[in-house]
């Protein structure tokens, strides 16, 4: 028996509505929908697509082996994510084997830093693999802000807030325009970024665009903590009207 | 009266499917659906949503003034676009304050590089606007080449390939990965600085992606000119697994 097709998922940003009409239908029609989420969650993709997921569908949940505590400057971590993707594979792989189509999960684009392109990496030489993409975290928040971000000839940058600083003040100050992801505890280090590279006036703070709880502001006046699902718009320069 | 709510649809890379379940209910609740064509084409953002817009509805047809042989460069390109971007606003302006709410239909998102940010940036502080963001054009791309795109500390550059050449080759060397956009006849510039940045290896050519005559291919076996809806994907360089 040929395997069945693993389908990767992009369920966009977190408004339900999000959900591309293909997205939906690729997740009516699977018989197994798996997710990545934390051991005391129910996982974010898995609660934006619930409205297509039906009781006599199977689930896989993958639960990340540790939380966002553990960076990935400890040296434990590649080797034990990377066994728990294995893992992951491994399961999918099986499903597949016995027939049965896996739409696996994933929130906004899968291929813009997802942890669905790490089981895709392992998967797709092997098995047939289709990608939905969806809306991206980025998309939804300049949505959000009411922020358009490049016209003409800008140049956009989509920048981790993870690495060094001085080269966050670099990318930030050639960018025209900018995305910085995975706010969280580098809000002070990407503070820090936008003073050196002149650009701290400009910055446009999202915190779960598109959800319910979404807010918006001047970065420069947010106060106190950044949760993980926050990001930083800078729009572009160039005044083409 | 209050005017009605002009909504900035995204309506995705081409396929239909590609939608959001969001911006379907939009486009078939609208009185008027607005996008912006070529004088000889039925406009290609409207032939996406095409199964959402029905004979009741109101069309406001934008065609451009003319076609993409003017270039930017021409000392006449801006004052003329930006005239007809007055004149495509004012028709908005009043399909709105007679109270009908208006769709303005836009390929991928609206807010990256879409016209339709033109008509925003005139009206947003007149009148209730509200964005749909859609899939890009790049995320349809990526997805259709079943390539993953940007993992862990990469940086994503978007570029525009109608920049000159030293520059365009200097960026794509920094960047981790990089997606080159509107191709049509910038494709021998594009190709120069790929050399210059010693890439040209590694980059992957998509026309049309998610559209029934999408084609992918190695950038290096792409012959003959590029149309206007193709771009290339550099994927990033690090290796995470
Ligand atoms: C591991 S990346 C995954 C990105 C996802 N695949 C996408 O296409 O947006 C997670 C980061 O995306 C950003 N993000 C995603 N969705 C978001 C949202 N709705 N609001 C704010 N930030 C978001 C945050 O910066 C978060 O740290
Ligand atoms: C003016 S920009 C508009 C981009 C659009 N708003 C988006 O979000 O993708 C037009 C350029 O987008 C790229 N593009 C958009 N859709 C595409 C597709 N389906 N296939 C290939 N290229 C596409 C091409 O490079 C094209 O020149």
């Amino acid at each position: 028996m040929s395997p069945a097709t693993l389908h990767v998922v992009g369920v966009g940003p977190g408004d339900p509505e999000l959900l591309t009409l293909k997205a939906a239908r690729v997740i009516e029609q699977a018989a197994v929908v798996a997710y990545f989420c934390r051991h005391d969650r129910p996982g974010h993709a898995r609660t934006i697509a619930a409205a297509h997921v039906s009781e006599g569908q199977r689930e896989l949940r993958f639960a990340y082996p540790f939380t966002t505590e553990r960076t990935v400057q400890d040296p434990t971590y590649q080797p034990d994510m990377s066994a728990f993707y294995d893992e992951c594979a491994a399961h999918i792989h099986g499903e597949l084997h016995e027939g049965r189509d896996v739409a696996l999960l994933c929130e906004g684009d899968p291929f813009l830093y997802g942890s669905a392109m790490y089981l895709f990496d392992r998967l797709h030489r092997e098995v047939p693999c289709a990608v939905v993409p969806g809306v991206t975290g980025m998309g939804g928040c300049w949505a959000q802000a009411g922020q358009p971000m490049v016209h003409g000839d800008d140049v956009l940058c989509v920048l981790p807030a993870t690495m060094p600083e001085p080269e966050l003040a670099a990318w930030l100050e050639r960018a025209d325009a900018a995305v910085v992801m995975k706010l969280g505890s580098n809000l002070p280090k990407l503070r820090e970024a936008l003073a050196t590279a002149g650009r701290a006036d400009e910055a446009i703070y999202v915190e779960r665009g598109t959800q319910p709880d979404a807010r918006v502001m001047k970065l420069s006046e947010k106060e106190g903590a950044a949760p993980y699902f926050a990001l930083a718009l800078v729009p572009g320069r160039k005044d083409v009207r």
